[in-house]
């Protein structure tokens, strides 16, 4: 038996299906995935995500030969990407073991609809309904009229390592990411947030580790909340997390841009873009969080 | 036995409870709502939308007295309007009878999170996943940088009268609104399409039907596909729309303006905004379409 090296990433999101039951997959929540007390909702997309990708794929070997064979002749065997992923956090996760059950809405010639439930300690911590496709068979058309954020190169912008002390001790993972922070969006460390509603700075995963789709999940929710920038420190639970996955991103660096322009009622969105390096938007989100208490 | 007057919206996304089945209800899908061949996808979220604010409200009125209590002691009962919903439309509906199966993920104190889907003739043809509060108990601060869409008075825009026959004719559903389109977003209508990728107006309800959160579920895909603007004529069906809705909307006018960004690999995303008359971004929602095919 040989042991591959698995990426700090790889590692988070491993599931083990049930020998039981078809559809549910066993994962194991890293203490280094944490912010705020819990399990960053990124990584938890990502972990349920995998398991609908697992899943697609599985539906796909069982059954007849026959099905088999028409399954591989319309090409359902590769609904493996989230074109379209939604998750409701329903409450905070922590580090340990959890299930994901899994559940298939319709399946289609090029697009699967499915779900999925994050479960731990038998309380549910995350409901997903998602629809997935094949990011790799589609046209290659691109008319994107969005521009990528403008900022310095990664070499001119303000590493981890710079961010205050209790940041860091709240969020550890922090330390699996290389990520480097326009300084025209990290003012509100200094105690001078710019008041835009923008934090945009450069992603790759500390260990070298390149990005694929689930991997973009992740980055969606990966920088520091928005409402630093607005002079709101503390913490923004997210209620709904919705990414659309429109190209397998490119290796190297991700530019990403988070920004708000509606905090009212005590909630607010969180609009995220994530262009690769190619120069391509390989993602767009939003959420709805609730602003932080004043302190 | 009395019958009131009921305004079409009102009509068109009516419920029966069913006798024997808790959390089902019937729905009747109106001729008048159809759109290239299929009834609105507005619609069709506004009737599942309908059906778990129901629901919401009958778990509340079931069970014992003391949990009677407890809930109305929490403000559960309150939990009618969607704050996030997220459609995923999975076939075509046709006018004509459909069931909404509803089912809750979680009821908390301030929020419940629930599900629908959406029956007919044994298929089914939308699945959601939503999270309802009551947006009339949201704390009154509002801080949005966002500017509405700035556009020439109702009256010196665009009315449905002067659409192209062919699209009235696919768009039985215009005839129930009265929508005033800005002159700058309706070169498509001419042949000249600005190629901007947006598409604004005016919306109320031709027979003078009030704006409530229901409503902004219609209105969210409501105006002509944002492709229009593109060139590109014909159909775009919907993947997965979602709407955060958040704030109860004032009587009268409501601006909705689309834009789409990002058109690539035969996909597109269409972000609408609906401000009401009172000047408050009450919805933002954001769909995934598949782009029309070339004629």
């Amino acid at each position: 038996m040989t042991t591959a090296i698995r990426s700090e990433f790889d590692q988070g999101i491993a599931l083990t299906p049930h020998p039981d039951e078809p559809g549910r997959y066993e994962a194991e929540l890293g203490a280094g995935w944490q912010i705020g007390g819990g399990v960053n909702g990124g990584l938890l997309l990502a972990v349920a995500g995998h398991a609908i990708s697992l899943a697609n794929s599985a539906d796909n070997v069982n059954g007849t030969d026959n099905e088999r064979s028409a399954d591989a002749a319309n090409g359902a065997a590769a609904h493996r990407h989230p074109l379209s992923i939604t998750g409701h956090y329903l409450s905070a996760s922590r580090p340990g073991p959890a299930s994901v059950l899994t559940g298939t809405v319709r399946r289609g010639r090029t697009l699967t609809t499915g779900t999925a439930s994050l479960v731990q300690d038998g309380e549910e911590r995350l409901r997903v309904l998602a629809t997935y496709g094949d990011l790799t068979t589609l046209d290659g058309e691109v008319a994107t009229s969005a521009e990528p954020p403008v900022m310095p190169v990664p070499d001119a912008c303000i590493g981890v390592e710079h961010a205050p002390p209790q940041l860091i001790e709240q969020a550890a993972l922090l330390e699996r990411f290389d990520l480097r922070l326009d300084p025209a969006t990290v003012g509100w460390a200094l105690g001078q947030p710019s008041r835009n509603g923008r934090i945009q700075g450069w992603f790759r995963l500390a260990d070298g580790r390149q990005p694929d789709p689930l991997l973009l999940l992740l980055v969606a929710d990966a920088l520091p909340p928005v409402t630093f920038d607005l002079g709101m420190p503390g913490w923004a639970p997210t209620i709904e997390l919705t990414v659309h996955l429109r190209a397998v991103p490119a290796p190297g660096w991700l530019r990403v841009s988070h920004a708000t322009r509606n905090l009212a009622g005590g909630y607010f969105e969180e609009d995220c873009e994530i262009w690769d390096e190619a120069g391509r938007l390989v993602a767009q989100s939003r959420q709805l969080a609730r602003a932080p208490r004043p302190a």
